[in-house]
């Protein structure tokens, strides 16, 4: 029996996703034909988006311009996503409880897929990946497919590529084929962790980025800060994450993510303005209308986490950009992240 | 005995390196103030290029702009180094043949430094590292210093790192206090490969990054082609020099120079005119006036050796770019390097 897909979630992602999928399934032998997609029920111009999306196939609030295909259909009750076979996670993690009307009621062999980039803070000041929870609240495996993807360029079938991070093989094949396609080319990597925290980390180093960028610094310096920001991804990993491969960062989730967030993300965007007019985090949030930007609030769950395991030194950027956004430190600060030292192999 | 220091070079490079050293020994226990330059006998204006350099104390041949300190001294005989302590490098690859005349002369615990990116082509088609060649003809110990660093930006104290390979110990920390400070600041690792093949093959890779700008490819496309590059190197490593270690890559040697070449590097302008105006190799470097520029030679001196291998399937990035420089191949076949696949680890 073919396989149902739906997508939770229907921001500027999730619609370029979906578009991507329906495009997928069109003639499958594996999927249905129809892609389901939920979001909160809000209004756009005086009506129900998801009607808008029906009816005129696009979405004007968050991916306006694209045409979407017929078999993506948007639906307003999670709960009729509960027969699917394949669940992708378009959500910003803030939203991830969103899910919740859905616990009980997912098929125990669901496919999980995470697209959802960033860390949820636990009460007691650990981490928690996304993943993670989505397989605590619904008890079903969960890939994640990360990469270097501006939605609006996967959207106009711009050649772009992405990462399939999972732990179970059957269901990787299937995800796999449900994504892939010419214009965007999956790597397939056993490691869901490394892909994730890739995701998470790189929107704290964008805006350390962003800070130099606003403060008019020389290439050398900018991609100085870059490079000790990669470099501090690969000491998260080994410090606190071992089973996550160093492998995932040389994948298009990690060292590709990571430069397309530095060239023109958000993250990085706000950081810039912060340091060019000397604006606090919440001016230039409240000037970009950014209501969900990721990077500060990762940047606030990392550092609490890297402060109860005494390890803030040994992660200067991170730690930097967080006390930039939330302690007012000079924004020159983020060149302490650049240091001599020797590399002990 | 304080050591005496003497750079082989007096391009962009040279030079700017040459006004770090100076600045360095200026105040040194170590090191004697002076620090020697040489350059191939060139006019500019009329005048003896080394003759400006000392009385006017500028390059307005390489480093326009830029003043340099009392100390930094052109020589016009290359032999007179002979009695240096430390011996850096700073030519471009294809003219190290120009040490030759030092051969025999030079003290057998000089220490050298090479800063030159690139490849030797060796006569039965292998390949040679720069660091090798200059061991062999003057018979010295090599270590290397690379990184992202635009030449006029160090010049202008712009803070920028550098990465330091070495092999010797009691040498490194000689090279480290000559090269270390606050606006240059240095990592010292033991793998002089890996840090020579990281900045001789990033050459190739922003040429690659330069075709997808030419041909106003979206930040997707262009950040996919810069992962399938860097992912490139690596496995260049793992097969051809195991002895280099994945270390090097996440060094400003690696991903940093790797970085700083696709945004501004002369490789990636010289790439980009190519695709964007339909060029020839040839005639983009006559418009640009790029005598020495390393992408297109260094591809060819790689593809050769991967042909000989067998292997110019496995990477097919670098091979693109040889053809596309070389064999009239269309620009827009770089796209072919963008694949998807699974990773075996």
């Amino acid at each position: 029996m073919s396989k149902k897909v739906s997508i939770i979630g229907n921001g500027n992602w999730g619609t370029a996703i979906g578009r991507l999928l329906a495009s997928n399934t069109m003639e499958s032998s594996i999927f249905e034909k129809d892609v389901r997609m939920w979001g909160y029920r809000e209004e756009f111009e005086g009506r129900i988006l998801s009607d808008i999306i029906n009816s005129e196939r696009n979405n004007p609030k968050y991916l306006p311009g694209i045409h979407l295909p017929e078999n993506l259909k948007a639906v307003e009750d999670i709960c009729t996503l509960s027969d699917s076979d394949v669940l992708v996670f378009a959500l910003p993690h803030q939203y991830i409880k969103a899910i919740e009307p859905l616990k009980g009621l997912v098929k125990s062999n669901c496919i999980g897929v995470s697209l959802t980039k960033g860390f949820i803070g636990a009460e007691d000041g650990d981490i928690d990946l996304v993943s993670r929870s989505i397989h605590r609240i619904l008890n079903i495996n969960v890939s994640v497919v990360m990469g270097a993807n501006i939605a609006d360029q996967v959207a106009r079938d711009m050649i772009s590529e992405g990462t399939l991070g999972y732990t179970d093989e059957d269901a990787a094949d299937i995800v796999y084929k449900l994504f892939n396609s010419y214009t965007y080319r999956i790597t397939k990597i056993k490691d869901v962790y490394g892909v994730e925290i890739s995701g998470a980390l790189k929107n704290i180093v964008s805006m350390g980025y962003g800070f130099a960028e606003g403060l008019g610094y020389c290439c050398n310096t900018k991609v100085a800060i870059f490079r000790n920001g990669f470099a501090e991804m690969r000491k998260f990993f080994k410090f606190f994450y071992p089973m996550a491969t160093i492998e995932s960062l040389f994948q298009s989730s990690g060292v590709g993510d990571l430069l397309v967030s530095c060239i023109s993300g958000r993250n990085f965007k706000c950081a810039k303005l912060m340091a060019e007019k000397r604006m606090s985090l919440k001016e230039a949030e409240d000037t970009m209308c950014f209501t969900k930007l990721q990077g500060p609030n990762t940047a606030l769950i990392v550092y609490n986490y890297l402060k109860r395991q005494k390890r803030t030194d040994e992660f200067p950027l991170i730690s930097t950009v967080y006390r930039i956004c939330y302690e007012d430190k000079g924004y020159d600060s983020i060149l302490e992240c650049i240091s001599s030292e020797s590399i002990e192999q």
